[in-house]
Formats: structure tokens, C-alpha cells, sequence
């Protein structure tokens, strides 16, 4: 048994922009050297998510328009005290929450075939980001 | 330390259909022959998720009508572009996430006593579903 | 690698408070005496969940009065069966989730700066609540 820790990293133009990670999930999982256990893939920031998705470019448009209509940017108490914009972008990742934890068998994720896993940036603006991969397994 | 895989097969019947796996994880449990660590429950597939309930038929009933609400079926952009009527079944899914991980304890789950862990189908249509369990311990 | 159970005991006062445990699970990780690995915090109970935030005032008076919005206290069916009246809790867990996996390296959680750790108490009274912190490492 053995935890290897990866990250990866991305630029992203934030405002809900879904970027998908399997491929970079995939290789680093290739590069651990493990055969079976579990990958937590993990936003360190108060702004950004993690969840799956059939990543096509119809759902991830619709995906940012329910956001829109559900958690609307607005008037906040944290943009008020703050003088921010963003606290739609912290209630919104929050609600999808910073995990996810993949199961893989055979150095493969256990994914659907049209399943994929993506970062979400909430976030009001462009940022660097790094992700925590952090693998578990034998 | 081991990484034990076991699977659960199930039928739904689809539109939010939710059911309880708690019975079905805890055998695996049983039959993986380790005591003390944690399981992750995953759904391979992009319109099914996990979490947990108090699995009554009021809250099962209050579950769906509260996504009915939330995220309706109707005009989405994958539908438009697939020719799809599912586009509500992804969302949904994404929102609750693909993934669970429990911990055990003396070959125990540690949920509460009105908490169970469930599956819900989101997907148009009835499916054949088979979920991933992982367990990691000693 | 071994697997370390720890608990967090906790008063909450019900109605979507909303707890900041990052310093407790910080200090079990501490006592746990293991290096890198992930910790499962858990719930056992059906109307609480567990998330991070950035926990400031704001944000935090933000989130509860989003769950007003979405999912309001008011007229379900499971408050109707059992003559309940915290359908609303029920469903506001479920939706978040009861469980949150965290990487750490060298005893340290890795956190972002401005991201908390957080406890939500759904229900609809004060409650004396007890988390599992499961920690899998080396």
C-alpha cells in the first residue's frame, strides 16, 4: 500500500468555466506506479469544485445557466462586507463541494464511458490553478 | 492494509427512482473480511448519483419534487443538440455527485440510525446499473 | 499505513448553523500520527452535512438564507406523515452530502488559505452532535 500525491495544473477563465481533467487524472494515475485504490481529487480555494459530467459543449452551457438561475450573482452580505463580487462564486462551489474521491482497478478510473471528471472554476475572474491528487492503493 | 472491490447490481425504473443500497453495502462489507477503514461508492455513469437519506416514502417522494422544482426537465441545449430529452437527468446527477465514501468501523458502517445510503436514478428511462464499491482498510 | 479513528463532539443550535471544524480536524490529524493521506470526515445523521467555505459572517448568514430560497421550510410530505416539521433538514443534507474527503501531506490538511472546513446542522433544534474522522496514511 502506498499514497502517492500529484497535482495538476490549469489556467481557467473562471464564471463557471468546466474545464475536463480525466486525461491528466489518467496519466498521473499511470505515473504513481499503483494498480487498485482510490484517487481523492481535491480544490484547495473557496471558489472552485469538482464533480462528473458527460462533457459536451450543450450540458456544460447548461450547466452554467442553471447556476445562473439557482445562485444568481447578486447582493450578498460577504460582496457587501467585503467589497467583493464573488460570493455567488463561494455559495455556488460550496453547493458542489472541493472532492471527489474515483475508485480505479488495473491502473483504469472506473468511469462511465461517458463520464468525465471536471474542475469548476466559480471564481469572478482568470486564475492559476493547482489541484491535489491524492492516490491511495496497492 | 488491502483494497478490496466488490459491485452491486440493480434495477431502476429511472425519474428520480431512489434506493436503498444500505443492506446491499453492508454484506459487501461483511464479505470483504476487513474491519476498520473506509468504502467509496461510486456510480460509473454520467445521470446516477449517491448520498444519503432517511429512506421514508414521504422524504423519497419530497426528494424528487424538490429537483422537479430545481431543475425541471425541458428546453436544454444537450437535448437540442442530441436530440436527447435527459439533459435534467445530467444535471441533477452532477449537482449530487457520482461518489460517497463511508467510514466503517468493526466491520460497521458509522451512519446514523435514521440514515441510509442511497442510489438515485435520474436518467428518462429505465436502466441496469452497476455501482463500485472500494474498500480500503485493515 | 493504518487506519486512525477520531471524533469530534460538537453543540449546534439547528437551523442551518453553520460550525467551523478545521481547527479540531487539524489537531486530530496531529494526534493521529501519521504523515500523508486523506481523512473522511463523516456524519452519522440525516440532517447534517459537511462541506468547506470561506467562514466569514457574510458568507455564512449568505448560505443559510440561499437554502431559504431553495429549499424552504414549509408544506412535505414527510412532515405530514410523521407530524415533523424538518422535511426541509432532510433534504437540505442530502443535497450537500454527509461526507468529505481531505488530502494532507507532512500533518498538514491541504486546505487553501481562506477555505474552511465546516460542519451544517439542518435540523430544526439544538443538537449535541458527534462526527467520525476517518484517517487512512502513512
Amino acid at each position: 500500500m502506498a499514497v502517492i500525491t500529484k497535482k495538476i495544473s490549469l489556467e481557467s477563465s473562471g464564471n463557471c468555466d468546466i474545464i475536463n481533467i480525466t486525461g491528466s487524472v489518467s496519466d498521473s494515475l499511470l505515473d504513481a506506479g499503483i494498480g487498485h485504490g482510490i484517487v481523492t481529487i481535491f480544490v484547495p480555494g473557496a471558489t472552485g469544485a469538482v464533480t462528473t459530467i458527460e462533457f459536451e459543449p450543450g450540458l456544460v452551457k447548461d450547466l452554467a445557466e442553471v447556476f445562473d438561475k439557482l445562485i444568481p450573482s447578486g447582493h450578498y452580505h460577504h460582496d457587501a462586507t467585503w467589497h467583493d463580487d464573488n460570493a455567488h462564486s463561494h455559495l455556488r462551489a460550496s453547493m458542489i463541494g472541493p472532492s471527489l474521491t474515483v475508485p480505479f482497478r488495473s491502473k483504469a478510473l472506473t468511469l462511465g464511458t461517458w463520464q468525465q471528471i471536471v474542475f469548476i472554476d466559480f471564481d469572478t475572474r482568470p486564475r492559476r490553478r493547482e489541484l491535489i491528487l491524492q492516490f491511495i492503493g496497492e
